[in-house]
């Protein structure tokens, strides 16, 4: 996934800078290969996303490469001025993982190791052999931390609470941030600052422009009703609508209707809801019970998104998908059967799809157009496939 | 693909920080919808690994909300600090794209219509019909400014050079920033501070853990010769161990050579030279002109792998592949075909993946163990099983 679209966004500013009464949060992505281009930062909007989520929304954020002072004075400045502070990255063994200095240093603190740390390591380490002695450096702390328990790395987290602020360390490893994140540093924000939670509610729509999309929907989109926010966001699967208050929740209801019907035959999903279930759900609907695909030049796009998606009752059930790169697979077999074609891109970036459907269902072969280069070109192909079947 | 070395990165801090007579970079990634974590930030890591190559080292990364005075104030202290100033998003036809009027105010300059560039957005629309009137905003420029063509978007990108400093501005969208990028605003960079590029090399390895690997490597990564920097990264096609210099280029053969030796059976590559190309170099020495894959619980990761491989003369072909989701294709046909399924994830986050291979080339039943959750799971089950046929 790109960076899809950052020429929309409409009425979201407001939400970023209103309210002056929050606990506001600042993120620090530490590591040097962020800043070289080696690794794309996906933690940063995973956790952006889950503070807007527990009503702490993100002010600032930045990359911190792997040195003791700069880590040192990242956190300094964004300990003054945001109330809370989360940082990734640089809790691993090695001599360039200075995050654990760089907050001591920032706080005037000395690390020392703690027994019951390495205890807990060495025990992560015995399937394995013994541990490597630089791991003991995984054992330290400082007076003000509290060590967060990473069930599937070596890395602890830390916690650090003072009168007015918190500072949570994470590590950059995705997996080992998102579980310490969700059972344990999640709850426990939400528990330190009783905030309310952030409600939203999207509307998604397929096949109508981001222009053509904010005329229809006119003052739900300029001039939402106070402490409602109200945003536009071209994505792969479509144009999104989003709705968000701090308020109550119940009031954004009639905000999501009034927009469905707005939008019409486009709109084709509330909140979770995703294409693929909407696509899978209307062949249920039309007497068909499993679905095969048949793709070529879309590096199996199609096939990726429609084994992602959970089954649900009533719908077509995804059997398999075939991509075909010159001849080689079997035809699928499914009892409807959807082929997708994707052809070259044109000089304006536009590329031609070709979508039909076989079997207990059928659809003759249809021509769409998509936008879009590399990845999310392939995944725009399997999207618009998927919209026509949802369509029939 | 996620953060995923955020724990390594030996030696690569010295690189970041060493060399204080060149010119250096910041970026700003501008959108409140960064923020709010609606969108992976790949643009910045694209970039830094741009700027790196082009030896002018990316310092300082930031999001910055869709605020006039935020944006202003950005570019202020950018433009301070950092002799080469680069910003993508806001660039859009809404109210809320106001990465102009930021740069406007930063550099205390006023915005005014081009009539050339009304003419070029209005030139861009016929195909659609009239250009709407939220687009003239486009069309605007700043005395110090100059228009960057966009050919596959409505947004010019900017180029403002002062005595001593750049300032670039992109569109946010990322195949519209690429192609901007590569054909505009690199080369003029390259030009404007005739700098020497970064030289940098690569041998990959597959199947030996960071620490091994480390140990193997020594001093070749401890203290490699002055003026080279090496590092290493966990990536999900193995390890990467990267040597970079601003000097002479050809020093770094002593040490890939080096690497490559002290390494042995896991090297599988260097530079560009991936795991599936050796895979199929493999097949094709042992007289396997077609390969077909056939997986199941990998969401069709491995033929998403195989089918984005370029054909080599003289290695096996790739002709397409099956995701079984529940018995519904026909087996797939290749002179050998590859069999993969991945098992379910562990309590501590490891999966074991089974490969075979049957036809002209065989292999048979094969576990392996693989770690990590979500899509790095599926995409290290697919580079496992290339692994095991490289080693063949």
């Amino acid at each position: 996934m790109g960076r899809t679209d950052a020429t929309t966004g409409i009425g979201i500013a407001s939400l970023a800078v209103d309210s002056t009464a929050m606990v506001e949060a600042e993120l620090l992505s530490i590591g040097s290969e962020l800043l070289l281009g080696e690794t794309v930062d996906t933690n940063a909007a995973y956790l952006a996303g889950e503070l807007a989520g527990l009503g702490i929304p993100l002010r600032h954020a930045r990359m911190v490469p792997d040195g003791r002072a700069a880590i040192r004075d990242a956190f300094a400045q964004a300990m003054a001025r945001s109330a809370v502070v989360v940082a990734t990255g640089g809790l691993g063994p090695t001599h360039d993982d200075l995050t654990r200095e760089g907050l001591a240093d920032a706080l005037g603190e000395t690390l020392a190791e703690d027994a019951e740390l390495v205890a807990v390591i060495e025990e992560r380490f015995r399937a394995f052999g013994p541990m490597p002695a630089a791991n003991r450096r995984q054992a330290e702390l400082i007076p003000s931390a509290e060590a967060v328990p990473n069930p599937i790395g070596s890395a602890p987290g830390w916690w650090v609470e003072r009168e007015s602020s918190v500072t949570a360390l994470m590590p950059g490893v995705p997996s080992e941030m998102r579980l310490m994140w969700t059972d344990q540093l999640r709850p426990r924000l939400a528990r330190r600052y009783d905030l309310p939670a952030l409600a939203m509610r999207t509307v998604k729509a397929f096949g109508i422009g981001e222009s053509a999309l904010a005329e229809r929907l006119g003052t739900l989109l300029e001039a939402p009703p106070t402490g409602v926010d109200a945003g536009i966001y071209a994505r792969d699967d479509g144009v999104h609508v989003r709705f968000s208050t701090a308020g109550d929740p119940g009031g954004l209801d009639a905000l999501v209707s009034a927009t469905r019907d707005a939008l019409g035959e486009h709109a084709y999903g509330i909140d979770d809801e995703d294409l693929a279930s909407a696509a899978l759900a209307r062949l249920g609907a039309l007497g068909a019970t499993t679905l095969a695909s048949w793709e070529a030049d879309t590096q199996g796009a199609l096939l990726a998104i429609l084994s992602a998606t959970p089954p649900l009752e009533g719908s077509a059930r995804f059997v398999g998908g075939t991509l075909d790169a010159g001849g080689a697979s079997g035809p699928p077999v499914g009892d409807a059967v959807i082929q997708l074609s994707l052809l070259p891109q044109d000089a304006h970036g536009r590329s031609r799809v070709r979508v039909a459907i076989t079997g207990t269902v059928s659809l003759p072969m249809t021509e769409l157009r998509i936008h879009g280069s590399g990845p999310q070109r392939l995944r725009r192909a399997a999207f618009a496939a998927l919209d026509a079947v949802r369509r029939l």
